[in-house]
Formats: C-alpha cells, sequence, structure tokens
C-alpha cells in the first residue's frame, strides 16, 4: 500500500448488499481507505431471489463478485468473513477470525427471517434471503413433483402437490405465482401419473389484504391476477403450527410436503452488539443522518436500519430505501473527512413493484398505479436496469426471453450437497 | 396409459448419461414401454463440468433436465431415484424404495472416482464427476484466495495459493490449464496483499507423460502448452500421501489448502450385482453385442462396460464410445422385439480433444493432430454442437464470448451448504 494510503481515515463498511454496496463505489477512489466485509463474496440481487428458487434463473445470473466490482480503486480492499459484533467505543469490528479497527464505519448486514419465536420452523419452512436458500427451495419444490410421481400412497402423492407459502406480502406473491406457473406451463407435459397442472398453491396472509404495504387497488389487482393463475389466497389466516406433513392454521390443517416462509425479518444480530437503542425487530433506532446517538462515525443503513424522521413510521427494507442511504452515508463521511458538517437523510420514494408471473404484475408509481401487462413491463425493465454488470443483464435477459416464449424454465436443477451426494436424493 | 402400451416389451434404462440417454432417445416413440431410471433429475454434459468447477459456467448451463428432454413420447417414463442392484434371473431392477419390472435392460451407471484404496482421501481431494463434485471444487478453489488475502502467517498464504492436480488425463490437464488462467487473468487484479498470478499449479502424473491415451506428439504439445501458462508439470511422480496440509510425493512434500483428485475411475458398484464377470476396475466384461454371458437381454453400455472385442484393449471410457454404444444397444432391442437377431458393436472412433486454455488444445483427429488455436476452435466447436438443447448453447456461446473479450469468469460464487449457512465461511 502506498504511504499516502496509509495515512488517510480508513473506513469499513460491513455488508455488501444494496446499502452497503452503493456506499463503496461512492467511497472508491475517494480520499479514504475502504474495507468492505462480507460474508459471501457476491453481491446478490435479492429482489430475483425468487426466480433461483423457482427454476428460472441460475445462482451466478444474480450475483456478482463483490472483488471485481471495486478492483479499479487501489484504496478498497475485500474481505470474506463473518462479523460478530462491534465496540463503537474502541471502534473496532470483530469477526469470526479478525479485528479491524476504523475511523468511519457503515454498518448494512440488513435482515433475515423471523419464526416469530418458533425458531423449529426454520428447517420445515424455509425463507428466502440466500443464494443457498434458493437453492434449497428449488430441490424442494422440484422433488416433490419427482415424489408425487412415483409413489403409490394416494394421500402422499397430494400432500406433495399441495405448496403453501406463508406471508403475502412481494416475496410470497412472487414465490405463489411462480410455483403455479411452473407446474401449469412448464411441468405439465413432463409426467405420465400426476398432472402438475392439478399441483395447489395456497398462499397464507396474516393481515385482510395481500401487499399490505401498497395501496388497496393493488393488493386486490394482485389478488385477482393470482386467483388467475389458480393460486389459492388465504387472508385473515394465521399459521398456528408448522410440522413435517402440513401447515395447521386456526381450524384446518392443510399437508403439504413444501412450505415456504415468507412472513417476518428480524434484523441482523450485530446491531444488538452497538448498544445502541433497538427496535422490536431488532433495528437500530438512527438519527435522522443515519448515525447513532454519540457516534457520528457510526452509520447505519438499510434493513438494520430503523428510520422514522420522515413519515413518523419506520421506511420500508426495500432496496431503494438501502441504496440511497448508502449513498448518502458515503457523502456524510467525506464531509466530515473535508471537515464539513453532515447532512440529514431524506428518502425520496419512486414508488414499488411485485410481479406475479407471466404479464402479471402490479406497481405502485406513486403518480399512477398500474396493473397486469404494462406493470409487468414496467418491472421487467426495472430490473434489468438496476442488475449489476452487463453480464448479467444479458443473460437474464436471453433466458427471460426464452422462458418467455417456450413456456420453459431452464435451471430446473435438483442438486444435493456435497457431503450427502452419495445419499439417494429422496 | 393406453391399453396398446402395456401389452408392449417393457424397457429399462438405468442411467442418463452420454450412453443412456441416446438409448432412450432411439427408443422412445417407438413400440416399446420405456422407463428411464436415474439419480439426478438432468442429463449432465460432463466434459465441461471443469467449467463449472473453475468458475466459467453456471451448474444450470451444462444440464439438462432429463424428462423435459423425453416429454414428446407418450411411451417414456422417467424415475428418479438411485438403482441399487438388479437380479437377472428375475429380471427386477430394485432402487432405495421401489422394484421395477422389466423384458429388456440397459445398464449405463458410468464410474465414480477411483482413490486405489485410499477411500479417505476423497474428502481431502475431490474429484469431477457430478455438479455437486464441481460446485464444492469451485467454493475451494476461491476460498484459498480469500484465505490467501486474509491470513498473516506466511506460511499458510505460500500453502493457499498452491494448488495441486492429482492425475494428467484430459480431466486434469482441463483443471490444470484452467486454474492457471483464473490466477493469471481473472483474478489478476482483485487482490490487495496478495499477487494472484504468483500461484503455483503443481500437475502430478504417474507415468511418463500426459494424456497418455493419446499420440506422443500431442502429449508434448500438452506439457509445452501447459508450462507456457505456468503450470508445473511433474510426469514419473507418485502420491503416496495426501493430509489437510498437503500432497506427499516420493521424496517431496507439497504443501497445498486445494488438491484435486483425477487419477482414477472405477465402474459403478451396480455391476457387481449382475454376477457377470467384472475387470479389476469394476467394469462388466460384455460380449461382442453388449450383452453379458446367457442374458441377451441385459445390455452394458458406457464407463460400466469392458468392451474388448475390437482392438483386444477395452474401449476408452469417453462420451463417444457411451453415445454409440447406446445407440446400438437400443437398435438391438427394437431387433429382438421385432423378432430380429442382434448385431455385434463396432466402435467408430472419430478422434478425440482435450482443451488447456485460451487458445490452447490438443485435438487427435486420427489423420492428423492439432495443437494450439486450431485445435482450440475445434474443441470450441465440436462441445457446442454436442451440448444438449438450444437455450445452453445459447448461454454457454455467451460466456465463453464473453469470457474470451474481457478476460472475465462470471460464475464466481463461493456458496455454501443451505444446513451449514449460519456458519462462518472460511
Amino acid at each position: 500500500m502506498a504511504k499516502a494510503l496509509k495515512d488517510k481515515p480508513q473506513v469499513i463498511i460491513v455488508g455488501a448488499g444494496f446499502g452497503g454496496l452503493e456506499a463503496a463505489k461512492k467511497l472508491a477512489c475517494k480520499d479514504v481507505r475502504l474495507t468492505v466485509i462480507d460474508r459471501t463474496n457476491y453481491h446478490l440481487f435479492q429482489p430475483l431471489l425468487y426466480q433461483v428458487a423457482t427454476a428460472a434463473l441460475s445462482p451466478a445470473d444474480i450475483a456478482a463478485p463483490v472483488r471485481a466490482i471495486l478492483s479499479k480503486c487501489e484504496n478498497v480492499e475485500v474481505i470474506l468473513a463473518e462479523v460478530e459484533s462491534v465496540n463503537v467505543e474502541a471502534r473496532k469490528v470483530k469477526t469470526n477470525d479478525m479485528e479491524f479497527d476504523y475511523d468511519y464505519l457503515i454498518l448494512a448486514t440488513g435482515a433475515r427471517h423471523s419464526y416469530f419465536g418458533h425458531d423449529e420452523w426454520e428447517k420445515l419452512a424455509p425463507g428466502l434471503k440466500s443464494l443457498e436458500d434458493a437453492v434449497e427451495l428449488r430441490r424442494r419444490i422440484l422433488l416433490a413433483f419427482e415424489f408425487a410421481e412415483k409413489t403409490p400412497d394416494e394421500a402422499d402423492r397430494q400432500a406433495a402437490m399441495n405448496f403453501v407459502v406463508i406471508g403475502g406480502g412481494p416475496t410470497g406473491v412472487e414465490m405463489a405465482g411462480a410455483i403455479a406457473e411452473i407446474s401449469r406451463y412448464t411441468l405439465a407435459k413432463d409426467f405420465r401419473h400426476i398432472d402438475p397442472s392439478k399441483a395447489r398453491v395456497i398462499l397464507i396472509e396474516g393481515t385482510s389484504r395481500l401487499l399490505s404495504a401498497y395501496p388497496a387497488d393493488l393488493s386486490e389487482s394482485a389478488r385477482k391476477q393470482l386467483v388467475e393463475l389458480g393460486v389459492e389466497v388465504r387472508t385473515d389466516a394465521r399459521v398456528t403450527d408448522i410440522t413435517e406433513s402440513g401447515v395447521q392454521l386456526d381450524g384446518e390443517f392443510i399437508p403439504c410436503r413444501v412450505k415456504i416462509w415468507a412472513a417476518g425479518n428480524n434484523a441482523s444480530f450485530v446491531g444488538k452488539t452497538l448498544i445502541a437503542p433497538v427496535d422490536r425487530v431488532g433495528r437500530v433506532i438512527v438519527n435522522d443522518d443515519l448515525t447513532i446517538p454519540g457516534h457520528p462515525e457510526v452509520q447505519i443503513i438499510g434493513d438494520l436500519a430503523n428510520f422514522s424522521h420522515q413519515t413518523g413510521e419506520p421506511l420500508p427494507g426495500v432496496s431503494p430505501v438501502a441504496m440511497q442511504q448508502g449513498r448518502h452515508a458515503a457523502r456524510n463521511i467525506l464531509r466530515m473527512v473535508h471537515g464539513e458538517k453532515p447532512q440529514p437523510f431524506r428518502y425520496f420514494d419512486k414508488g414499488s413493484m411485485a410481479t406475479i408471473g407471466r404479464n402479471k404484475a402490479v406497481a405502485d408509481l406513486k403518480f399512477f398505479h398500474l396493473s397486469g401487462f404494462p406493470a409487468w413491463l414496467a418491472w421487467l425493465f426495472v430490473h434489468i436496469i438496476f442488475l449489476v454488470g452487463f453480464r448479467n443483464r444479458l443473460l437474464v435477459l436471453i433466458q427471460w426471453a426464452w422462458a418467455y416464449l417456450s413456456f420453459d424454465k431452464g435451471a430446473r436443477l435438483i442438486t444435493r450437497n456435497f457431503q450427502s451426494e452419495h445419499r439417494p436424493p429422496a
């Protein structure tokens, strides 16, 4: 490292998700030393994770190596490690195997699923946050059809053809729609003893409507579009138990082999090691400039932050919030480095969209609401634009075009773990 | 199922590799009932597996769902199951959970690595036969660079930058070349504390030359091309032990974190359950029509068969042999179904080729030998043509073009197992 670089202030960014990566890009080739620490070696485009889980895309299509994205600037180093805690008094970040000192910190460690105190449900009903989650769900979904084709037991067969998605937010809506599409189109002709298009996809939502963060007309449109695809939507339904054999609702047991959890998030445990106030789901309550009380050098962004200064409510855990906060935190650090005052953060909400299936989506663009084909086109366009890397954009575009024209999904692999490879698959 | 179909003879094909799939295609939509049993749900294009292991391609790019390939013909059913044994007297195939009766059987269960009695080496030095193997090797190779970047210990760092490939056949040559390329080109600028281009890639071969099945001039050319890439080639070198910390040769210990096994194969254990003569590596010794003595209804093909009627030597375990045998076995079954006599098998050898890296390869086309750029072009062309599925061909072509122009490899993901996901990566 050059001598000059050594004398510059050290910035650490923990987490290379949407927020962390935006901050890193702003600080790359600037007057700081920058260390980016992530527990994976790639930036993951989470909005398309459900397409990996439903065999439309490969993991590498929606992930880009963090090193490669940031390699051009000499002031950036990337460390693959899992951060365990932050000592804000000593200004140290502790990973599983090392310690790092910082002058400025951006903490962007995101969120994981929350099972509302039922951690034993996680193995039975995996969520969808990581590539590993997505590949496991793909495996379970495809294996269910294989099992149904083989089993001589009619009750087992029906349970294997029931897919229960728990949680009617964007992830739940997208998963339910995509499973319905696979069974109706992609797999329709591939089996001899079952009719995949008879698969039941049941979407369970605890409140009175799907996509509760969206305007009511779009919630209703999403419900209608799902029903057109053959999804059974149950609102005001509460899950009281999950077992190997099915999902228990108030007064009804749904036998099913595959259960998918899309019902709740908890912020990363790293937030709690700051000894700063956190909310009910573990998010760190931040000042209006994204810092924590008494520590202007510590910025918290993205799903880990509870920022309530704009509307009185915490901003939602979506990528535009994280990206804007990432850029803002980086700018404020550069201001402080140059002796200027940090500025308060303001979120500019451009709207949000969720896809349901082929030609089906909803989009809340603030000034107007879209449903169906126009919403779906808008969704496609925005997701291709925001994917990181020209290579990924090209590969995703080609696979989408292929899938649209052929009704085929290309990544229908049932893969196993390396250790368990010599074991039978089912 | 239609009544007419029920009265037709039942053919079972075990294994949907190159041989089994060709046989299945020949028997699809013909006057038989056909059941294809495989322990994975996809046909794997094994010759490109090393490109998954070295981050150039994604698993789904080189695999195609068996169901989708065969879905058009009503007489074909596909079963995902692991075959445990065959009872040739009772004409039954036993899987982990079911039994199937047959009138005709094609057994094409292939081969696995052989560690020459040192099974404990398998975890330390994985081979490259399955997608799971490839993803695990990719993980180990990429993690070694990550570890080297982080570790403060100079000896550990050097060991992490040593890559030992054991076995100088086509797989070993391709792996060694690809690792050298990644370190020299793809990763060259991505690290701050190590210089990836200083990585040592050591290729160990027990005999006096690489690619011993090839003509001597091509073996020498392969060696030269590897050395140009910076690979250290050790011929006449014997591995006496493998441990966590390295590889022991006669009189030399090479400290290394990543070891790759490409040294030997054993035929699938299913062959031994036939109670027919097998050779030293477990291959079933077949008649000149690919059947076993006393059982004209049982055909053995591909890597599982020892067919020595043509040259006195067993035919090599390569895809053209398996594919020609698959088609031949299918034709013989159709002959028998129609009351005709089965014909002896003859292998038509069109040659073979192995790639080493960018613009580097060798090709033995029988009438003439190619090296370097023309061999590499021929290799590209043949591999694209033989890939199954237009979608895969298009995706592989685009990724190769991208990699060629940019020196980038797109699938540089370090992924973990679902179960171990919450554990630190290193």
